[in-house]
């Protein structure tokens, strides 16, 4: 949870940003945003990330692929209130093999930092079978692999 | 909306009662359930009833058979509250041919109507063509026909 | 209901239109967005509609005032999909006194109309008394009011 | 997230086990759970963990503590498909100082594991200010601590 810390050997990297406006349904008591609700923007902010790098995730799906999610990691640390607007800042923190994790950070207008984490994903045939991520879907998404991944993804493709 | 009136012409009326506990995700900003998350519990509700009445959603929907929604009217009369333990009142407001109305009442454990109203529903085969409702689910519900429903739907059936 | 049918009265009418990109998280078995879940998109279309008027919600808020929902009607008319883009047109469909009826369609990209009705809304102090409407909103709503509805609130006001 | 392996030196151990069924509401396309769902169903278990060690959350609030969270960490190993009666199994994986980490598994009716993990917590002030974990509820929770988490924490409080 450390690779958010600026990377200075490997630059520059590319960041997808979706932005989102909170609304009631997303907020609890105390007014701020249920924890599970920063999940429902995570996929949609996934959605367009994809969608920007040539293919949707229905696409992807027409073409015989998924990538489900098998596991989240995130920390809280600060809340998103009422009305706020966010930004969903996503990179691939790893690829290899069949997996994929995606990094992502969640800040506020103001820039503070209110949860942070990876969704572990993989890619899957439709009907459930695992397989190697696609070269196209690698391509689109170097860019947006953070350095220290780089580094730490090299040799294994 | 005014069928919730004591009748007295006809009785008893059974209707039937699914409990639900009000947890965060459920509430909003100031402490209160938000408006959409009513219908969610309204499906549990309705999941159970049928349960109760001999067959499950799945076991109808696996005899070729579903139940869609195609109209909530919903009125709020007070908030639900974290924790509060909701009681959902559920019966059949009115069966014809392919339409199934299903009346409800969401009070809190001190007997306050927090919201009333119908959700409707139509009968469908799985491949989505209207159909009329089963005579064993009529059969099975018409203990939970409110008695001005029955006058009104005298004879149609 | 009906009043979704073209009125040649009066005109041009003001709709304000919302967009929305269907997600995952808003579906449910079948491919179909879940019931429960356009309540939540048409809060997040009034939110914005509010914005445009000139304040938001919150800064409603702030000045002491509300617009919680005390009833809805909603029929659906048919379904929308996963990544459906989905337009959310709003107006005014009554304005009295304290009450402020929010007409509502919902259509997918293809033109295809998905649900239709009104929330119902009263303005009330933030603790919790009914308060006539403002003039402001009033004013500003004005150029949304349906002719029909017009019609039914000359002189009302 | 291997502390589910199983524990031979210190037993028995206890688990607090909530069921919950799966409601259209909570799956997605492709008749499964939506992957955010299981954070709301392990709200309601944590909910009803704490009223069974004998104060609600609410409770805990009136006295001045809550326990927000601040991580979690989710594996998703299997489907929860609709209508699916769900164990959620929770215990204490850790209680040092301010934190208190719950550790869960979800389980369908034929025993098959479908998710685990972790929810990470701190004890605040209402008036969100870092706070040690009450002793009441160190006791309470005793006998759900894990062994191997026992161990790990043996001479920490």
């Amino acid at each position: 949870m450390n690779n958010f810390a600026p990377r200075v050997f490997f630059m520059p990297e590319s960041i997808f940003r979706h932005t989102h406006r909170v609304i009631y349904a997303e907020c609890t008591v105390g007014n701020h945003v249920y924890y599970a609700r920063y999940l429902d923007m995570l996929e949609a902010a996934r959605g367009e990330f994809l969608r920007s790098l040539g293919r949707t995730a229905l696409q992807w799906q027409e073409a015989g692929l998924a990538f489900p999610v098998i596991g989240v990691e995130i920390s809280y640390k600060g809340f998103a209130r009422y009305d706020d607007l966010l930004a969903i800042e996503l990179w691939a923190a790893e690829m290899r093999g069949v997996q994929l994790n995606v990094g992502f950070r969640i800040l506020n207008a103001g820039g503070a930092l209110l949860a942070e984490g990876v969704t572990r994903h993989v890619c899957a045939t439709t009907d459930e079978k695992p397989k190697r991520l696609p070269a196209e879907l690698i391509e689109a998404l170097r860019p947006f692999l953070r350095s220290g991944d780089i580094e730490a993804n090299a040799g294994r493709r």
